[in-house]
C-alpha cells in the first residue's frame, strides 16, 4: 500500500477499518503478479465464497459479505481449522513462556493438535540491551538463578524439558548468519559473567558467545530427538523512523546478502562430529544461496532417516510462485524432492491455509509439465503419491507430532 | 567481434569504415541469442527498412542502402528523435559542465526535452590522481574557491542551482557499492583539507569522505525534488593493456561481486531518517543481487508518492532479454510491477530507441503469458492500462519533467 | 541414497553388489527431478539397451541383464569408447605422474587419443601438511633438488615438458577462489624456503605464495600453447565424521559462496599485461556467480583466436538440466554461446557418455524453443552449424589436440 501511494493514515492510522479496507481493495489491482493478488483472491474465494475480484468498485459489497460471514460461528478460529482439515499447528514460543494457552488448549477435544515450538533467540543474542533483563526473566521461569553458563544451559533445559512434556518437537531460529567460531566452555562462562556484570561485550566475544550458544542448543534439541530449524539471511528493521513509529518487526525488512556456507558447513560438521546433529531445516532467504543450501544439506545426510537434514520451503519473501519454484527446482536438482517435507508458512493469519493449495499447485504443476514435456514417465499413480509424501506424509512421519 | 577472433585492426584500428563493417556484418550471425542480434536487426528495419538479415553476404548491399539512408535530412538526430515519439532526453553532465548545448537547444522550438542529468562522481572520488584539479575545476565553475568542506558543498549546490535552473530533475551515481560510513563534518573538513594538502588519504578516509558527499548530495537532491539514481556494482576498467591502448570505459568492464544490502540500507535509512530521502531509482548490475535491491526499496516506500522507491529497469550487461525478465519478474514478486518507471537506456546512440520497443514487447509477453495460464484475469484494459503505466505514464508523472 | 535413508553398510558398507544395487534401485524412483534419474535410465538404454525403468521391483532383472552384458567383449573398456565414438579423452595428472599407461596406449593403434592434463594443485597447497613432502617426490620427477623457488619452477617447467611431449596440452586448477595478491620474487622464495625448513607460513604469506605459483604456471601454460582451465568455488570435504571413515573427496562437498571478480580479474590481467595470458577456461560452480563469470571472460578476449577465453560448461552440481540451461542462457546473453566449446564431463565413468548427449538435446531444445518463438530465424543450416560447432568443431579447434 505504502508503495502504491497510501497514506500510513489508511495502513497504520487512526482510518476506520472500512477506509482501510477501501485503500487495500483499491490497491489490489495494482497487486497484480505479486502474490498479494492471489493470495487475497484464493482467501476470499475458498473462505467467504467471493468470486468477484476486488478493486475499489467491489470493496463495499465484498466488505459486507466478509464482514457478515465473520459474525457467523463458521468463522470462528476452530471451525475455519476444521475446514482446512488442519491436523496440527506450531507456535512460535520464547523458552520463558509458560503455555498456558496451550495447556487450556490441550484439555479440550479438537480434532488437530497445537502445540508449542522453541524460540530462544533472546538468550543467545548477548548484544542485545535488554539481555540482563532476559536472562533473569528465564531463569524465574526455570527456577533457577542464571550467574554462569552451566545455569544458563541447566535453565534452557529445564525450559526445553517443559516445552517437550507440552508436545514441543521443533526449535527454531532467526539469524542473519550462522555463527561457527571456535570457543572453549571457560571462554563462553567468561564472557556471560561479563556481560551479567554490565560490562560491554566485543564484537568477537559476542560472536564467539553466540556461536557456544547455538552449539549447546543443538546438542539439547538433538537429546530429546526434536527438528531444529534456521531461518537464515534476513536484514530486518532497516527504517529508523518506522521503528520509533511502529516498533519492530512490522515491514521493514529486506533480504540481506550474507556469506553463509563456511560458517554454515562448520556448525553443523561440529555437531555431526559428534553424532549430536539433529533432524534440521534449513530457510534461506537469499534466492542466490539456494544451491548453497541444497547442496550443503547433502553432506549431512547420513542414511538415519530419510531426509535428515531439509532445505526448507521458500520462506517470506520467497513464499510465493517463482520463489518456491526456484526452491524446488533447486532441491529437486541437487537432492530428493521426494523426501521434501513441504510447505509451511508463517504467515500467522487463520485465513491464510489456502497458501498451502497454491503450493501444491504449484507442486502439481512442476511435476506435470515434467510429464508433458517427456522429462518424467507419465507414471501418475508414482507421482502422485510422490506428491502425497511432499504435501503431507513426509512431513507427517519426520516431525512425528503426537499429543501431549 | 574481439570474442569472436576479429582482429582489433577492424574494431578499433586503422582499418576502413567498410572493412569495419563488412567484420562486424560477418560476426552479426555468430551473435544469435544475444541481445546484439535483436538489436542490430531491429534498428535496421525501424530505421532503415532493411528486412534482410546482416551477414557478410548481405554486408555490402546493406551498408550501400544504410549510408544512403544516412545521407538524406530524414536521418539528422531531430527527425530520428521525433520518427521515434521521443519527449524528453537526459544527458549524464558533470556539475562543471556549462551546459551550453542544452542552453541552444532550450532556445530551438523542438518537440522533446533535452535536459542535463547531475552526475558528481568526479567529487566523490577523493582517491582519485585528477582529485585536486577536479575540485579547482569545480571551484571556477561556481565562483567558488574550495578549501573546506563547507565550500565544496556550496560549489555544488551553486551547480546544482545551475542544472535546475536548467531543467534538471536527475542525479545519477555510479558506484561499486554504496558507501555510508559514519562520519562527522569536522573530521570530513579533515580529511578533505588533507587531501588539497597534497597528502595521502588513507583507505578508511576516502571512505568516509565518500559517505559524507553521498549523504549530503542526497539531501541536496531532496532539497530540489529530485530524483537521485545510483548505478552499483560495475568493475571497471579491468583489463590494462587496453586500457593503456583506448583508455578508460571502452569495454573491458565486467560484473562484480561486491557486497550491497548493509551499506545500502544504512545509506537510504539515514536520509530518511532526517526526513531527506529523495525519490530514488537504485540499478543493479549484479542478477544475484536483485532480491536485495527489490525488497529494500520496500523498507523506504512511505506512501508520499506511487513507487517513491524504485528498483530500475535491467542495466548494462542486463538490459536484455533475460535479465530485463529476471528484474521485472523480481519486482513483480517482491514489490508493484505496476508502479515501475520502466526502461531507460544508457545506449547513448540515436538509432538503440528499438530497445524500447524490445523492452516493450517483453512486458506484454510476460503479462499475456499470464493470462494465457490463468495466472492473471483477462482483463485486457486494465492490463493494458497497466502497461501503459509501466511504459509511459508512471515515468512522466514520477519525473515531472518540464520545460526549463 | 543417504538423502532416501540408505544406511551407509548399502552404499559404501560391506554388503554385497547386488545388495547395493537393489537399494540404489530401490532409491531412483526417489531421484525424479534429479539429474541421476535420467542419467541411469539413459545409460541403461545406450549401452545395455535396458528400456524398463529402474526400480525395486525390476532391480533383478536388470542387474542380470547388465552383468552379462559386462561380461561381453563390447562392454571392454575400448570397445565403449569405440561405440561412442570418443576422438580424445584426456585424464587429469599429478605432474610427477610417469605417464606409464599413457605411454602404453599411445604405442597402440586406438581410434581415439588418451592424452594426460597437468594439475599441479599439490605444489600450491603450501599450507597442506604434507607439502613439503610433495616436493621432495616432484623434485625427483623432474630430477631436480627442490630448494628454493628457481628450482621448483624449474622442477614444473620439466614436467610440463615431459606433459607436452606426451600430448598434454591441457592443465587444470581447483580453487575456492583465484589468488591474486601482490608479490615479489625475493617474498616468494623467502617464504617457499621458510616451508622447507619446516616453519609455519601464517595465513598471508600462504596466499602470496599461491598467488605467485598461479601466475608462473600461467605463463608457463602460455608459453606451451596450452588451455588453462580453473575450477572455481567447491567447499571441500563438509564432514569431518566421513572425512575420517571414507577418505577425502568421497562425496560431502558442497557449493560455496567464495567472492570471485575481483582476485579472478587481477590475475588474468596480470597475465595479459605482459601478454602472456593462454587460452582459460573458467568453471564456476556458484551459478550466482554465472554473470560474473560470463563478462570476466569478455574483458580479455583480444581476437587472437575465437573464443580465446571460454566459460566452462556446468560442473559437479551444475552438471544437470536447470545448471546447464542456465550456463549457456548467461553465456548466450554476456558472450557468443557460438564460440562455446561444449560439454566436459568430470564423471569419470567410461559408461557416462550420454551425459553428452544430454547437453546436447538441451542445446538443441534451447535453440529449437527459440526458432519456434520466433526469436531466432529459421534457418536450420545455419543454427545446425553452430550446434555441430558447439558440439564438436568448436573443442577440436581449439584445444588442437593431436597424437603424441
Amino acid at each position: 500500500m505504502r508503495t502504491n501511494g497510501v497514506n500510513e493514515k489508511y495502513i497504520t492510522g487512526d482510518a476506520s477499518d472500512y477506509e482501510k479496507f477501501e485503500h487495500w481493495a483499491a490497491t489490489v489491482p495494482y497487486t497484480m503478479r505479486n502474490p498479494l493478488y492471489h493470495w487475497s483472491h484464493l482467501e476470499l474465494r475458498r473462505y467467504f465464497g467471493v468470486e468477484e475480484l476486488l478493486n475499489e468498485n467491489t470493496a463495499k459489497k465484498i466488505y459486507d459479505t466478509c464482514t457478515a460471514s465473520l459474525q457467523t460461528e463458521a468463522f470462528r478460529v476452530q471451525p475455519l481449522l476444521e475446514k482446512m482439515n488442519v491436523e496440527v499447528i506450531c507456535t512460535t514460543d520464547d523458552p520463558i513462556d509458560t503455555l498456558k494457552d496451550h495447556q487450556a488448549l490441550a484439555e479440550q477435544e479438537l480434532p488437530y493438535l497445537v502445540l508449542p515450538a522453541f524460540r530462544p533467540d533472546k538468550a543467545i543474542f548477548i548484544d542485545a540491551p535488554n539481555f540482563n533483563a532476559y536472562l533473569q526473566a528465564l531463569g524465574q521461569a526455570a527456577d533457577i538463578e542464571i550467574q554462569s553458563l552451566g545455569d544458563l544451559l541447566a535453565a534452557l533445559e529445564t525450559r526445553a524439558d517443559f516445552f517437550h512434556q507440552m508436545g514441543c518437537r521443533l526449535s527454531d531460529h532467526g539469524l542473519e548468519q550462522m555463527y561457527a567460531a571456535d570457543f572453549t566452555e571457560e571462554e563462553v562462562d567468561k564472557i556471560l559473567k561479563k556481560r551479567l556484570a554490565g560490562k560491554t561485550i566485543f564484537a568477537g566475544e559476542a560472536l564467539i558467545y553466540k556461536s557456544a550458544l547455538l552449539h549447546y542448543l543443538g546438542k539439547l534439541y538433538h537429546s530429546k530427538g526434536w527438528t531444529q530449524q534456521f531461518h537464515l539471511g534476513a536484514m530486518r528493521n532497516n527504517n529508523s523512523r518506522m521503528m520509533r513509529q511502529l516498533g519492530p518487526d512490522t515491514g521493514f525488512d529486506s533480504i540481506g546478502d550474507y556469506s553463509q556456507a563456511s560458517a554454515l558447513a562448520k556448525f553443523l560438521d561440529r555437531l555431526d562430529n559428534e553424532d549430536q546433529l539433529a533432524k534440521t531445516i534449513l530457510y534461506n532467504l537469499h534466492p542466490g544461496n539456494n544451491e548453497v543450501m541444497a547442496t550443503m544439506i547433502g553432506n549431512f545426510n547420513d542414511g538415519s532417516i530419510a531426509g535428515k537434514l531439509q532445505f526448507g520451503s521458500g520462506w517470506w519473501f520467497l513464499d510465493q510462485l517463482d520463489g518456491m519454484e526456484k526452491q524446488m527446482n533447486t532441491l529437486s536438482n541437487m537432492g530428493l524432492i521426494s523426501r521434501f517435507v513441504g510447505m509451511l508458512t508463517d504467515s500467522r493469519s487463520f485465513l491464510s491455509y489456502p497458501r498451502h493449495e497454491y503450493f501444491r499447485r504449484l507442486l502439481c504443476n512442476m511435476f506435470g509439465d515434467d510429464v508433458e514435456k517427456g522429462l518424467l514417465p507419465n507414471d501418475i499413480p508414482w507421482i502422485g503419491k510422490i506428491i502425497q509424501d511432499i504435501c503431507y506424509h513426509n512431513a507427517k512421519s519426520y516431525f512425528n507430532f503426537c499429543k501431549p
